[in-house]
């Protein structure tokens, strides 16, 4: 079960004028559940992605980041669970472009146009046929309030879907924001085992649009980990359809912008931490906010290096205040010139480490207290600076290795 | 139980003249064992040691650097299991040098030839006084033979205790070198939880030694990990006693240097490798050596990424040839502008990527055979130029989480 995540409804997903979704059951592993997904597009419709930085990048990625650079548009998005297509060298790049072409043809687009995902098991050949073969039955399976199952087609270990809508106004205009994504292990910054597709109605220039994804990554999804592990096929879409009635997002300094991107950060937040809190084996959310930074690459290093401790992890997992092992993280992953006697961290509303030494008001029984809780906010400051950072991640259990060790069986 | 690591017998380690040892229980924790040890050095013994690079080093790590700057002489080492005087602040410092002073009292030396070392719980107050109190009982125990009490008395969730000797022959006199070790989970470069004590009646000054110990540390135990975590008070101090009757080696181009060197590596590579297979959970013990890199730096980031992990580390405890997380790993690790195209690796000598895809002749049923294995080597090839590194981890178990989930109670 998730840490405190409340798995949508399909009531609570709203539909995105523009979008229709379908899911259908190809049996890409042995088991019967759906697992592809068409995502169709109107015709007009802007997008821009992110994607891994494995220098091992899943085939899919090569393909969808070829496809974004050739213009930006957006038919459709095809989706398969079961199988990462990665680590299979250049037939898994003709396996993606079979897949996108089967699609191109279906709805009469170019080929660019549409965009492929894969998630599952590494370098293993995809049966790509059978993929093929239930396209036809996704694309009659398409609704506009198909979001809930499509949330439902793309998990892999996940034990919830993740979806979530926003509503804005915009010049009068109600705006929708809606997204799904997916990954449980391995999600870390630079887009862990992570998809996430979203869609919004208002009209965006393929240019405003990559930069607000960039911008938007950065402050939801690259600051999720649950084992510090990225994958080979991490990514993360959004599409514009423009069918709402309003001008044009055209320039970076729109003043309507900020309302826009603040819808999508706000869906992108609440999915990537759906996704930590239902990591794989999770007990517990721990927030980690690390301040004082000179500048935020070295916060965000800190904060990574406190929430990919397995020592750190499994202290959370047992609720045990060993508080010392994140004073060891913190000392690992800050700056050579970092003074100690500048650190000071609390667990919650605890003072834990005051200026590099135990803090004298700190009582056992007031950590043990914070670290029995489900939810937690490790907080450091640095001393040095005004920069900031924040990620999410989970406990470490026996769950995890069990799910780990038994993934493929 | 370590993985293949036959546990020292006293008969197998080597008195070395000059040097005495002997431990004693001081009840560091509510526990009953040998918990404190003293080893006196001859008049004379030079010494020189490297530190955990842990921004938040231990008090005994400050104070034994101040130590051998100034002069480093070695009368003794005092070292506690139990606490490790880390995050302790000023007063940290003040009961180290108590402790040193203790000694240097009792010895009639100056206190900068006494080394402190803790290991034990981090940010929990010293019981200074019941270690001062138990130091002339360390000391009526002195013999020539006590590495293996000592060996014992250093322990924390080792299950074994570390110790090897070699004994060489230089100038025609037989030359001994013995060492002890301890460090179980949070073993990684830059000196985890990792202590380490050697001795050689070899005479060498202080400046070859110096040299000496950074060179055997980069090719032993900054090789050795377990869960990527680094100590606030990892040490690895080697002691000269010079009571062999040759001539003093002064000068880093002596001829009879890397027969000592040989034997001082051949010590610390058996320390660092029990490290390892004594692992906190170890059910395995993987070799994972990265070839064809542009530099060393570049092939122990790519061999530490694939040691640490942990979707590698289960499925090692899984025997699960799930490769493909081994080329995320890779792919996570490696330099941006690494060609995956140029990237093959081998589990022992089955062939799994054949330069960025499956091999053609990888079988499962082969990578299965190699995984069931208790050792195991992963080699990964570059392919970009003539640098090597190794690394050894083990796998990640149930039981690791159950150890460090359990580790105060």
């Amino acid at each position: 079960m998730p840490v405190r995540y409340t798995p949508p409804t399909p009531q609570s997903l709203l539909p995105v004028p523009g979008v229709t979704l379908g899911a259908t059951a190809a049996r890409i592993k042995n088991w019967d559940r759906d697992d592809v997904l068409l995502v169709v597009c109107d015709p007009g419709t802007h997008a821009a992605g992110v994607f891994t930085r494995n220098r091992f990048c899943a085939a899919p990625v090569t393909v969808c980041r070829r496809h974004l650079a050739a213009g930006g548009r957006l038919r459709a998005l095809v989706v398969n669970a079961g199988n990462a297509n990665a680590g299979t060298g250049a037939r898994g790049i003709a396996d993606a472009e079979t897949t996108a072409a089967a699609v191109a043809s279906m709805l009469a687009c170019p080929m660019p146009e549409v965009l492929p995902f894969s998630t599952g098991v590494i370098m293993e050949p995809r049966p790509v046929a059978r993929l093929v073969a239930a396209l036809p039955a996704a694309r009659a399976a398409q609704r506009a309030d198909g979001w809930h199952a499509a949330a439902r087609s793309i998990m892999t270990t996940d034990t919830v879907p993740k979806a979530a809508s926003r509503r804005v106004a915009i010049d009068g205009a109600e705006i929708t924001v809606t997204g799904i994504a997916k990954g449980a292990g391995m999600i870390h910054p630079d887009m862990a085992t992570m998809l996430s597709f979203m869609a919004t109605d208002a009209p965006v220039s393929r240019e405003v649009l990559a930069t607000l994804v960039r911008e938007v990554a950065d402050v939801s999804f690259n600051g999720a980990t649950v084992d510090g592990d990225t994958s080979t096929n991490d990514s993360f879409v959004v599409a514009a359809t423009g069918r709402a009635p309003i001008a044009p997002i055209a320039r970076p300094d729109d003043p309507r912008l900020p309302v826009l991107r603040g819808a999508v950060e706000a869906v992108a937040v609440d999915l990537a931490q759906a996704i930590v809190r239902d990591g794989e084996g999770a007990t517990k959310f721990i927030a980690i906010r690390v301040e004082g930074g000179r500048d935020v690459d070295e916060c965000r290093a800190v904060a990574f290096g406190i929430a990919h401790s397995p020592l750190v992890k499994t202290a959370f997992f047992a609720s045990d205040p060993n508080l010392g092992r994140i004073v060891c993280a913190i000392g690992n992953a800050s700056a050579p010139d970092t003074d100690p006697a500048r650190v000071s961290f609390w667990l919650d509303d605890v003072l834990v480490v005051d200026r590099g030494g135990r803090a004298a008001s700190y009582r056992e029984e007031d950590g043990q207290r914070v670290m029995k809780q489900d939810e937690i906010t490790v907080r450091v400051d640095l001393g040095r600076g005004a920069a900031r950072a924040t990620v999410w991640t989970c406990d470490f259990s026996h769950e995890y290795v069990s799910i780990n060790a038994d993934y493929r069986s």
